[in-house]
């Protein structure tokens, strides 16, 4: 299991990588900032999760992610205008990437034996700050405050591990419930243009 | 007295996430993004201060934080139309905030051994850093660099602290004094609507 | 050499916040937010890199470093309308910090062991963050993304630090060699207006 999930982590920075590069593209970055965008979308809630532990980044400990977000990143720019066309394509790695991270980051949290409340906050935080890192880079309000239930999708597939966890259900299900569960919901979202209810008059 | 601090701390984490949850909504962010901002706004500069340290921020490590940031926001939205009217009210906890978030940084600066001028360094950060990264979120100049002395009040406060702690000032007066001395400065300095001298002709 | 390092580190450091200071002044800000920008471009770079490994960060632990910002923020503010004439001596010592704090930062990383492809962005964070951090707190996009190939030049200069570290080079030439690499590879680029190639049509 540990294998697949670093795997996948990996297939999911790439998509990250790929969709902060388009972002960047779109507001007409040169090559390098393309890539820096790219590595903020792809290490940016990842980054955030250990330095709030207080530990050294996984980006400086195992150097495959730079090489991934490089790759990613020259994709992005080779074939940037028909990635432009596969926006859903990405969505649908953005999404795996989102249920992936979160798990990760609650998985680390329980590692270092936090409240659970702070497993489901660091799990969230690990889904979903790259996008917001990728958002204010680019000088923009964070698109997770304004439009998307992002978020709130990770907060749901967080608890519901830690639910499993602590019912003893056998560890793979552990995993995969929640990931697939962060994943298909957040299409049926997307798909039905839920929003959170407004909270404003008009 | 480590009691007592304990509480008021809580206390002006409340405060802190009613005053980033109203900025929020005055930008029109659905209630996640609002919880968001109220949670930057009151865990801000105190994450800045373990980080900085290079230890596990304190919300992590104790999640009373977390259930009080989201009683503050759902508090802010319920209660939206009165707040906005009770902007005075907001600004005294505010000011209690930075008082004793100033305070408790100087602290853990000298408890970590650091050299004056880093603690209060610290204790500024500490007391001024969430609405920065508030006003940062909603992509705003940081009101700090534009109108108001906050920040002055934070190093004079944390100064006298350190001053009455190396006369051996008893400990209970060597935090109030300079908390009671921020908090009634500030206020001052609203009400007589006092600002640093410039540095531009025009 | 360790010694010497140190005091250009100091040395640029001055250089970073006087460059920092104007602009913020550029932005008509108060001594104090003038002071922050200073101190953010001085210190933004090093910052990231020791929280990125999980350490305290340098200038808490030497304040000498809040010390020089200081001095160097108040000679910004008195010697305003002449730096603003000595651009190029300001770009002069900007170069200088960026050789000398990327040489540093890839130095730093190889202390902790770290891959060799981590060194050189470590080393190209340190040499570049503090100006990207000034310009997100500005509130405009950071020029790095946009009109200048500043770290492309520091990851060229970061690279053959390693490079003739690997092959044994005397210790003295290791660390000259690249920073005047740098420093002269900038100051042609900025003279021949060398940019990064575009990969956009129009």
């Amino acid at each position: 299991m540990e294998e697949i999930v670093y795997y996948i982590a990996v297939f999911g920075t790439i998509a990250f990588a790929i969709s902060g590069a388009l972002h960047a593209m779109n507001q007409r970055f040169d090559p390098f900032g393309v890539f820096i965008i790219g590595f903020a979308t792809a290490v940016g809630g990842g980054t955030v999760r250990d330095v709030l532990l207080g530990q050294p980044v996984f980006w400086l400990v195992d150097p495959i992610y730079i090489y991934v977000i490089i790759a990613g990143s020259i994709l992005a720019i080779v074939f940037r205008t028909r990635l432009n066309h596969l926006r859903k394509t990405l969505l649908f790695f953005d999404t795996i990437g989102l249920g992936l991270y979160t798990i990760i980051g609650v998985q680390i949290g329980l590692n270092a034996e936090l409240d659970y409340v702070s497993c489901v906050a660091l799990g969230t935080l690990t889904g979903s700050f790259g996008g917001v890192l990728r958002d204010i880079l680019i000088n923009q309000i964070p698109v997770i405050f304004k439009k998307e239930i992002y978020a709130t999708v990770s907060i749901l597939g967080g608890s519901i591990y830690i639910l499993l966890q602590s019912l003893n259900v056998p560890n793979i299900y552990q995993q995969l419930i929640p990931s697939i569960l962060i994943i298909v919901v957040r299409f049926l979202i997307i798909y039905f243009k839920v929003s959170l209810p407004t909270i404003y008059r008009n």
